[in-house]
């Protein structure tokens, strides 16, 4: 398989690179699972699908943590055809739709119940694209089911849905939907997803 | 058919709510032909297929022309079948996987050599995500014999394509992948995009 994610950070401020500068010490535990590219427009990290949105969710909060207004946007992809399989994106455990929907939406709540609260409120939309089958809405559907239970589930928006809690549980729900639904372990999925911190237009 | 977009500006400034108010006058002359609708996190543009990046393009414009690093953030949909067709989107002209891939290619070329150029570079990736069907690789790589022959092209990255050049014909490009590959007018297609000015890190 092979997983990974184009990652870019926008703090809105004059001090934006400043903050990117200051945020990027947190990835430093997953440098040595990850390959890590960056240009003009993002960074692409490459590594085992489980550790994709820990990473970001690390990145994020200490970006966010001095209460600038930041959002984090990625690209995030598991088994694309035109990408070799690669031994540094080995899952740690199994991913896709592997066994019954019902089943993996049970193992999904699981994990999102026990995922470490980081302090930082965020709001979250995300669109998940199962691709290659013919029955995508299906798997949509049952990972609409997993997140109206998640705790995090705020609200349906065109295109996508919206999450908004503790960047813990928030970032555990993204990666749940990425890792168990859309296709099996070597089919094709990507999430398209945006967080944001201390937006001033936070409703009340 | 249902088709737009939800659509968010990131101004890397202090005065990013300044720059955001200050570009939205460019969408005025959309207004009447779509329905807008904006959150904390982005704005709902739903309309016809073909008015949706050039009214992009010019809130980009807008909010980039006084030099501050602005990034658009978007995600694009037409034909999702969670929505009910809508009147406001009926397509100006033919849509979708119509006619055989190269006569599509010849199409797209000439709509891009045809866009009025702005003045103003920019740097893009995106990713087209044709959905519900079984043969998605062979629009992609159909769309991306278009790209390499778009005049903007820049480099393939992971899990998406890079472009580069003025507004214009960037977000043409972007509009023609949406408009003419991925699947019938009735398929579902979503477009991940993202477009960025006056990035400090832009290599020379």
């Amino acid at each position: 398989m092979y997983s990974g994610a184009q990652v870019a950070l926008y703090p809105m401020s004059d001090d934006f690179v400043g903050v990117i500068l200051g945020a990027l010490s947190a990835l430093d535990p997953y440098r040595p699972k990850f390959q890590i590219e960056t240009d003009d427009l993002s960074t692409l990290i490459v590594g085992p699908p489980e550790l994709l949105f820990p990473a970001m969710r690390d990145l994020f909060v200490a970006a966010s943590s001095g209460g600038i207004h930041c959002v984090l946007s990625a690209t995030v992809s598991r088994g694309c055809p035109g990408h070799p399989d690669d031994d540094i994106c080995t899952p740690l455990g199994s991913v896709g739709s592997v066994s019954p929907l019902p089943e993996r939406i049970i193992s999904a709540k699981q994990a999102v119940a026990e995922a470490a609260v980081t302090g930082q409120d965020v709001a979250a939309h995300f669109s998940l694209y199962p691709l290659g089958e013919g029955q995508h809405m299906d798997e949509i559907y049952g990972c609409i089911d997993f997140l109206k239970e998640s705790g995090v589930f705020d609200r349906p928006k065109n295109f996508c849905t919206k999450l908004r809690g503790d960047a813990g549980p928030v970032f555990a729900t993204l990666s749940e939907a990425f890792l168990r639904f859309g296709a099996p372990e070597e089919g094709h999925v990507a999430m398209d997803m945006k967080i944001s911190a201390n937006s001033p237009s936070r409703a009340a």
